[in-house]
């Protein structure tokens, strides 16, 4: 960690700095510039809060040298982490297809679904059963209903499930019905869940923010990593920008970042992302060789009657289609499909 | 609502959508321009769910022309609501200041800030007990201990208490020991949580989230209104920018804006939004000149120690003299402070 | 255009508008709904100015249904525009590959860079001589002397070449050295400049700038369009977001949307969009899979050496390695290249 | 400035760094971590280019101690910089009130508006001769004429004119008819524009760009400053988020931090901000109390008519009640206006 002084700080608040920063448990060093005195901390930093060192007038900025996230952080665990769920591996060069409806309709959507993106090669099926909507007069999915005409269709195909958990108190039905659970973008910094979550032993979907940083996100994962639970993966699916045509703007970018600082998987939701049908095909082609462990897709057998984001879905045959190209590029890219 | 088809779509599918259309127990209306077919749908269109309309191939976009909040919106409620806290008001020409630290952390610290605050004129007393972090490894409360030590505090001051609630199941003690719960920034789209505030009849200060739209801010709003509680406070903090001097860029423009579209408080939290002590006072000026009715300050006696956001509380002193500076003002602007 | 009349608004306040929107030249229908009167504007409305309507105290918003670009638009000319230079295509299925440094620094550096890029199969030679950077004590190019350099380079490789533009007053110079006119990012909305260009009939890469929309994008190249040259080139380069690990967020969604919208090429920018020379290779991969019709990419003999944006070019080496790769997803994607 | 190396870099690849950076004409200092080696470079690091270092493989970051921007920076220069223009002050202390319409359309026109503000105690006419405009196909401004006009309704009210230059070749005009020359936001980074002002000796206002950090606009400043012209003044008039309600978000946080890094005075355009009429009155009242050195507020006669941004100008009635309640904030922030 390195602290800048103001510059024409007294050489009397310099020391007082001094003595606190030695108090912190670290190592203290310095270097005296022609406008500003810095101060290198080293050791374990990860316990010194930055806030706490503004706080004092001759504290110009602190800088982080090393991530605030430990447990997520490459550097102290260089291979890559591969999630295991009913025998079918996330991560480490397997490329993960997720996919299913946007929620959970009735028996019949869900079944029909659920057949066709089996039948099209997708490894497992999501599906919502809570919905988080922006307006509290939307569809709010069927709740613990749909928990339990998702675990009929896994029962149908063999297809694990992703569901989104919207609260803690939801959390045991979650454990008992739920392959993988689902964390929303609007839920990335819902700490008590993260929590909860953390000390389950189940995969956790966590979706990135709609203004989250990769640092924040990987701070999000940290909490669920620091409960004991290793079974994360993180998920981009588009932040918000000024940009007005596409719903958000997915962050492809990340990807690579993502795999450079974390051992992490990190999968992509172009359905969202984007928020339009005819963009979901290239943005998940595009995921893949910028290196995504897995995307995750909305499809609908009916679009246009689906209670939720009809317009972002693809039809089972174009997702099929989709499947055909992405088993095509996976070959080129070395990945598993 | 407004429903533009795409330019050359068959007459076949217009027909098709105008059938739709007239099944959602709206009047339909149309407008034949030289490319586009544009109907109006007339009603009740707060249960159409555009979604699905642009599911539909021929359809290239779906305008809303009324604003989709209902019990928020000042159309259909002209006159200002006030929420009244132990006596005392906020909103409708009521300037409310709400002061105290961060967190609380000891009796000593919560009992000094609130007895300094109210001596310079503060309303109510602020003070985190459940903390949401960015980092699992930074402090995180001193949970039910700090609610105690709240009411310790507000037993001394008589001032009313301000707290965050962060998960559903700390409800019931909230309801009992504090007086206004705050929902954060982070959870402004926890819809669960929302819900269940909205079950209560506490009053609720619900801040904006980082990079929440003013549309969005009052359908979380609503989602509160919707399930019975009318005593809803809004609070602009800061959304994320690119600009990196300041954490978060304060928008003072959604005030104004706010409270045209609404009849609900809304005060502004200086502290967080600008993230720097030296910013507070300037912004929260600001806050009062453009109509906000109150604000909320982070005041420490010992910033430096301080447990969080050290870097951006007031020292006692400091908050004092920003007092008397807005009760100045408050006289120009016919407030009551 | 669609006009949306304030709720409440008095009878004699809408025959007022009805009567303005009468005297544009378009017909006028009307829509009365429950709170909202509505007008609909039918014929050329790219003359109508929405902020005129809106100072009208009666007026609520103002709804382009037709996009405010005419020559650029898909929608009055379906086929893809090719752009020809030098016997080399840009479009319509043509993947074009731009390589070469930053900026021209020296006889020997842009010869061997032009060499190595041609090798490896680019088919044009980037080279900036004036150079926008953001701190005056920065190395600005070498201006003129590099425009004699880039022309040593063409003549002795063949490679056409692209340079970027700055100012009215170079025009003259840059028509009769320079194969392809780039206006950077910064410029996009120099609209002095886009007239000039557009006066000519050299091809130009028009680059997005680091806050515009897709819309504003189009707008800027109606500039060009307008004034008679239609050899227009766009180029998506990464927008500003709040995330602070890359330079900018490359918008790859952006490419599919484009291509719907409008006619004209675009081609994408890794290299200044993540800023950082490892992130380029996958980037450039997911361009040409989204749609792309190109890459410009900045390669450098000696990064560690370059007077600018070392850190973001690839060596020789790399290059042609990535050439590799674009050809073999070329062949699946059933791109020429 | 701070260079951090790469964790586990080899020692040799670091003594390559400590070379490199004693070439620099720099002293070099380290500090060794647990993990990272990181070195400090004293002396003047306005010539070391970050992008070249970093361009090094073992170089994983590097830090900025130092402001880029040298003339601009009050560190150097702690008293404000005031500028004056026939006789009026803008900066330390004195409030500039700049208004008029947002473009000039005829002799009767900008003369009325001009005796209004003047009678409302304007201090300074702005009128657009040469326009900006998203669109090609809206009012472009009167250009020459509309400069030629200007000078007549300067000589009938006495005060000093303001306006915007777009290309350098218009510059030699400008010197000899206008007072103010103004640099908009999207040409805040033309920078051979901004090097040909810097040549003249006129008093410059520059806007901040739609995206620009507040670091940008200050080396944007460092462009003209650098070449001798110090009589800069900055303008805030908001930047561009995800909200779409207003125009733009007004950042006024800006203003103290400007003020804190910079003597250059800064002034604040409510009117572009917002780009509603009745956010003008709030948002130019909270420039004055955050600390802003003056506004500049667009004014029309007839604002239904005006041939550009009718919907955010104010009439002269509101301009003058808008005058009256600054005079009254000014008195008890003791500026002169």
């Amino acid at each position: 960690m390195i602290i800048v002084m103001k510059p024409k700080t007294k050489q009397e608040e310099i020391e007082k700095i001094r003595v606190r920063l030695s108090q912190l448990g670290c190592e203290v060093r310095d270097i005296k510039g022609l406008n500003y005195h810095i101060f290198g901390l080293i050791g374990n930093t990860n316990l010194v809060d930055p806030d706490r060192l503004l706080a004092n007038e001759g504290v110009e900025k602190v800088i982080h040298v090393q991530e605030p996230y430990k447990i997520a952080n490459r550097l102290f665990h260089p291979e890559d982490t591969i999630v295991e769920v009913a025998g079918r591996k996330i991560g480490g060069g397997n490329f993960a297809v997720i996919a299913g409806p946007c929620s959970v309709e009735s028996e019949e959507q869900i079944a029909c679904v659920a057949e066709a993106v089996k039948a099209a090669g997708a490894g497992f099926l999501r599906g919502g059963a809570f919905k988080p909507r922006t307006s509290p007069y939307s569809f709010q999915g069927l709740r613990e209903d749909g928990l339990e005409l998702l675990k009929l269709a896994r029962q149908k195909t063999g297809l694990p499930v992703v569901s989104e958990l919207m609260s803690v108190e939801h959390l045991p039905r979650f454990i008992e019905d739920v392959d993988i659970i689902q964390i929303g973008a609007r839920n990335m910094q819902n700490y008590e869940l993260l929590k909860a979550v953390g000390k389950t032993n189940k995969p956790v979907i966590l979706k990135r923010g709609l203004s989250s940083t990769i640092e924040e996100l990987l701070l999000a994962a940290e909490y669920i990593l620091a409960q004991g639970n290793n079974q994360v993966i993180l998920c981009e699916r588009g932040i918000r920008t000024f940009e007005k045509y596409t719903r958000n703007t997915l962050d492809l970018s990340a990807i690579p970042v993502i795999k450079k600082l974390s051992h992490l998987p990190v999968i992509v939701d172009p359905s969202h992302a984007g928020g339009i049908w005819w963009l979901v095909e290239p943005l998940a082609k595009a995921a893949l060789v910028v290196g995504a462990d897995g995307i995750m897709i909305e499809v609908h057998n009916d679009p246009v009657n689906a209670k939720c984001d009809g317009q972002q879905s693809l039809k089972p045959e174009r997702f099929a289609s989709l499947m055909d190209s992405l088993k095509e590029l996976a070959k080129i890219e070395h990945k598993n499909i």
